[in-house]
């Protein structure tokens, strides 16, 4: 059964606290009527501090789409190797036993995909399969592990490498006061993760059923504006309100797998925002603790996009892994609005499969 | 065996012929030292007529990134629906019954992915995946197909719809007068097609085999500068040779397959212009009439991008069926430079596959 392996993630050298946060709000909303709310919606992300790839006074300054896409392809090219050496370590396996690269980033565009850069460059096979997915935002990461997920299925003993890029601050928008605007300025941070998903053996969470949801009339609540400015993140005031629907999806999705979805060893969520975690908690009926990783990671690095769930699943896999068997949920949730969904089992290679 | 079933195409209603290309590139060109070479170039891209979603004089006049992206969100909610009724009917299945969906489109971005939409308007069941992939440019054609087999072998009786939505009118860039886009301002015309996958049942291509290669070394052959006026199709003039190098690479995949390149009943491959074609056949030693679905492509309307392995095989189902058990090759050439290849055979479902 495919294995999600330990990830390996990478957050820039720049960083930028809650409190250097409020200051720059405060500066750039000075004697405007949103600045009290502003500072408000920033207190309550319950993000301490973000990490960024510019300092901050360049990540404030919008230097045109063209400039921020260079910078994109330039610390893309730089934070990614690294990352993907640890992630391939992790699932004891070298660039050249990678069968497909699923390449999942919201945050800047390139063509060729960076897939063809990597493979070129870190000794992948010519025949790699190249996924490059630019459009599921926050839900990429859980679709990236239900990709890799299919794949290994469809060709038995494959491995696939997923990479999660989320430059956040390259989309930050100077001049956009709304309130998702506001919100977002405080919210997203950014971070490079990577995971190997292996076709046989390893440690790590056995993927045994994935799906995914779209919440009917939903599509315009997170999108992308397209502008001549490059890409301005829209958000709906609704937003935080969706775990209530998206609850009774995962639980009927445990029950289709005969398991009990309040009762499961683990959850590795995206940390979307305080209220996402908070909601979730209260109609999956469980302790908000179980979210802890997903917590962890929105408190120090900030919503860092597709790459949370394999940031949230690298805490499990290096603070407490599961006994073997012990059960969990993953899950990605993003513009459409989508759920990724996948159900796993902690499992190790050290006992072949016939004779568990 | 996933099979892919006949494809519906739907070509824009305004259409400039040769003619027309070459007074405009006169026009365009008119006292520089290009003009010689653009002509040459036009003409010899053996297009004779190509259809585009505006006016040539609207085509022609760049009204910036923003505003040219909300015409592909236009369009594009305009063009999909029927083509997708249409590869939904061609398969015999309705909305409901479609598990997946691969959107592929390097020519807008829209966030969420046109699936968000279609899955809202069309009937398509909320837990329809949604798998856009807009990086792969012309070699998303095979790779949907390729991507789409995987996904019915990985979910047994699914069925997976496929989209290709090229409109390149709209990355037209009158400033260009490098060589690269002096080509493929009379090369590139805008097209939608649709499919099926059926993971049981139907008409069509049962999918064998896939594969995909990446040619070493040649990621910037042919890409996209992102710019704030948007994408801007770059072309390296060694593309047109890149078949000596790729012809191997099909020959050993058919030699896998315990099949010969050079002795398949059919060929659908993409049409990225006349000497890709005509190269292909030098190199796999076959008439060039056997890539005549191909060559009709880009005749009446140009390179469709990622829509022409699609539209080839439309025509072939159209025109003559192969006989059950015929052998064929599908083909998708794009930036990587890559490859994204496929083997199979024509079936029915007339006689049950424990009969056959």
């Amino acid at each position: 059964m495919p294995r999600l392996c330990k990830p390996a993630m990478r957050a820039p050298e720049h960083v930028i606290t809650l409190e250097e946060t409020l200051e720059f709000a405060a500066r750039a909303h000075a004697g405007k009527p949103q600045l009290p709310l502003a500072l408000r919606l920033i207190r309550n992300t319950g993000v301490r501090k973000r990490h960024i790839v510019q300092p901050i006074e360049k990540t404030l300054h919008h230097p045109g789409f063209q400039e921020r896409n260079r910078v994109y392809e330039v610390e893309s090219k730089k934070l990614t190797p690294g990352v993907i050496e640890q992630a391939l370590a992790n699932a004891d396996l070298k660039a050249r036993d990678i069968d497909a690269i699923i390449y999942v980033s919201c945050t800047g565009f390139l063509m060729p995909s960076l897939t063809a850069w990597l493979i070129n460059t870190m000794g992948f096979r010519s025949d790699t399969r190249q996924i490059p997915i630019s459009q599921l935002g926050c839900a990429a990461g859980g679709a990236a592990i239900n990709r890799a997920h299919d794949f290994c299925v469809a060709h038995p003993g494959s491995h696939v490498l997923i990479v999660s890029c989320e430059l956040c601050s390259l989309c930050y928008q100077p001049d956009a006061d709304d309130i998702g605007s506001l919100l977002s300025d405080g919210l997203f941070g950014d971070a490079v993760a990577a995971a190997v998903v292996r076709g046989e053996g390893g440690v790590g969470i056995d993927l045994e059923r994935n799906a995914s949801y779209l919440i009917p009339g939903t599509e315009d609540w997170i999108s992308y504006a397209v502008k001549d400015t490059g890409f301005h993140f829209q958000l709906d005031r609704r937003v935080p309100g969706t775990m209530e629907p998206l609850a009774p999806v995962l639980r009927e999705l445990a029950k289709d797998h005969s398991w009990d979805v309040g009762k499961l060893d683990f959850y590795l969520v995206h940390a979307g925002g305080p209220r996402i975690l908070d909601d979730l908690a209260k109609f999956l009926e469980v302790d908000r603790n179980v979210f802890r990783h997903s917590w962890s990671t929105l408190h120090e690095y900030g919503n860092i996009a597709s790459a949370v769930v394999l940031e949230a699943a690298r805490r499990m896999f290096e603070e407490a892994p599961p006994a073997p068997g012990a059960t969990g949920l993953i899950a990605g949730f993003g513009p459409g609005i989508t759920a990724e969904m996948a159900l796993g089992s902690w499992a190790t290679d050290s006992v072949p499969e016939t004779f568990a």
